[in-house]
């Protein structure tokens, strides 16, 4: 019998109705022969209502209580869904990430998953039962609740498809699947039908915000493919699976608009070997990423080393950075009104133009480039802030993802 | 030195005003020398809100669901309480039921304490950090979350007392303490200073709501005395602790009501030998707990057995009746308009009159009264529901528990 892994966001969860309406499409996918291993977020805006409460609290809640109290999020809803799927007539039983043996390292509130023991899974599975699992969160080896950061469900969908050897993790949310670009950016954005991990790695970490790096990352390695699509109804949405010598035929495949970018630049640093890796060592280990990075040398000899970094990382960054002038004499300056608008593809890997395309359709909306950075399979510029969306709808149109192409919605 | 286990209800945390309220408690204690271990009940009304959330989505939800749903509450409190205590300067950590390894039975909604491994908690005392416990839950030998039932956060601060070999238990609530009888029933009613174990027993199984007999039950067999005390203030409360002999010199020490009884009649059971035993075993396989049993036998040799119940638990009880009846051949009728008031006192035991003192008052205000039971140190009536809150006034001055009289406020 083939397990199918299915996952539930939190707007898909958000209310009794919809809850019971998961319930619906777990319990089809059961009649249909699958064993059906669930896991859901919290309900709605929980987590960020959680968080609410706690900075009510405490400005700055230790992370450890941080996660002992956002996991209740998820917790409610693994029980609730139980009970309508109970309701519905079908045996399910749930568990939070420490009673399925989730177990992460100790890093709080970013925590990575080690391992999840599937035997307790797969008793409940052979026994008839639908197996609900708390998402974005699991235990440390001492037993602490751990969550997995934003997005952790995805990472507890896959891990789990991974360990289950799944045939497919169907990834429910409230929009149709993976787009060309945010719909709400770009109104002639289209649904992707197929998408390998690769592009999908790219777009995650440049912006798209459906699946997170890590969970593709995942995917990619143990070879699950995802079927992101729409609870609300029942057409398919985009598969994300291993890449084929089709998709190369297409340069460009999405592209994607990251807000809130902050460059940080340290001025005035000696010019001494290592030093760039002192910085990014000390840097990564606040788990922070960091992109753009750029040196250069000053006439006097002192260094400039800028990268750029999630706005939300700012806070977790600063006493690091504090430390690193104070150590090294340097001066430290954020600039906070920045974005960055990417183009991704595997298609880039064999086909030229393709930055000249992005840059010349930037030029014609007069928007600057501050920083470009490329990969095998994306290109990425640095623009001002207000000028993001424009960006993404200038790249968008060049590559004309808007249209409708023969082959391109089923050319896998 | 001395170990403190603190309580916090739910209206002493209902806001992080309140949460902080606590953690100044906490901290004083841990300034005062002691090392303090804190249980918390879910913030103000949660555990009802989320029990209204669990209907929302099923009639009749899995105990073992609800469970996994309710220990949520407690969850969010301990994390908070956490929170404001570090806030504050001092080192705390939380830990849910099953952290602790507070092992219970698997009746789920209604579980008993079987063992709590203390080791944990001393190591954190040790390390100098306050531990916070979440109160009302634990987990099955094979992991499963369980609840203790109403109350259950009171079982857990008697539980922990004890095997801490705790100093003392502080129940911080959002009374001053126990009462001669319900304050907002009897407008004279008086704080007491001092209660025996026993007394409390009886006024807690009589229904004055402040502690849980199976919590007091608790702290006699391990004499652990309790302070139960408002939140709201210092001032001292009521000390819940063992019998001395000057407590024999007041016949009745309070007196409480119990609304919403039920009594269950069972007519026309065969007259056999082992019948009753029948009954009442299989009721109690409900954990239901029935007071006011009373037989007779009909002059066609049919026996009627009647009970009360409290109104809560007719639900669990009518599947069982059902079958009863079925395979007795009886009917089963159903009174629900009852109340129960009674006198607690270990004076009893010495003095003669009480029972007449009682129904003398219950005569004068011309109510009926339905039954009686009574025990060493108790006499309690069952009267009609609209009869309840004047039964329990006339009894309240029948007894002169309204007067402040000399030498009772500093008896012991």
């Amino acid at each position: 019998m083939s397990i199918l892994v299915q996952k539930f966001g939190g707007t898909s969860v958000a209310t009794p109705e919809k809850i019971h309406q998961a319930a619906r499409k777990v319990i089809a996918a059961h009649r249909a022969g699958y064993q059906v291993v669930v896991v859901v977020s919290a309900m709605g805006q929980t987590t960020d209502e959680l968080i609410a409460l706690a900075r009510q609290v405490s400005a700055q809640p230790p992370k450890r209580e941080l996660d002992q109290l956002l996991a209740t999020g998820e917790q409610v809803t693994i029980a609730l869904l139980a009970m309508a799927i109970a309701a519905q007539g079908q045996e399910a039983i749930s568990f939070t990430g420490g009673q399925i043996g989730l177990v992460t390292d100790d890093v709080h509130c970013k925590a990575r998953i080690r391992r999840i023991d599937q035997r307790r899974i797969l008793k409940e599975l052979r026994a008839g039962r639908v197996v609900i699992v708390a998402g974005f969160q699991g235990v440390t080896p001492a037993g602490a609740v751990t969550t997995l950061g934003r997005g952790g469900s995805n990472a507890t969908l896959v891990a789990l498809g991974a360990v289950l050897h799944a045939q497919a993790c169907e990834n429910y949310t409230d929009v149709d699947g993976i787009f060309t670009a945010d719909p709400r950016l770009v109104p002639n954005a289209r649904k992707i039908d197929r998408i390998s991990y690769d592009e999908m790695l790219e777009l995650s970490s440049v912006g798209a915000g459906v699946l997170q790096t890590r969970a593709v990352e995942f995917a990619k390695k143990y070879h699950v493919p995802i079927h992101v699509r729409n609870s609300a109804h029942h057409r398919p949405g985009t598969w994300i699976v291993a890449e084929t010598k089709a998709m190369e035929d297409i340069a460009v495949s999405g592209c994607a608009l990251k807000k809130d970018i902050t460059r940080v630049t340290l001025k005035g640093i000696p010019d001494h070997p290592g030093v760039a890796a002192r910085v990014f060592t000390a840097v990564a280990a606040e788990k922070v990423v960091v992109d753009d990075i750029i040196q250069t040398i000053a006439d006097d000899h002192t260094a400039t080393i800028s990268f750029t970094v999630e706005h939300a990382d700012v806070a977790d960054l600063q006493p690091v950075v504090n430390r690193l002038t104070a150590q090294l004499g340097a001066v430290a300056t954020y600039e906070t009104d920045l974005a960055r608008v990417s183009a991704v593809g595997v298609g880039m890997k064999q086909q030229t133009g393709v930055a000249g395309t992005m840059f010349g359709a930037l030029a014609r909306k007069k928007i600057n480039i501050q920083n470009i950075s490329t990969s095998e399979i994306h290109i990425s510029c640095i623009v001002a802030k207000k000028d993001g969306p424009t960006a993404l709808r200038a790249v968008h149109d060049a590559f004309g993802l808007g249209k409708k192409r023969p082959g391109l919605g089923s050319r896998f």
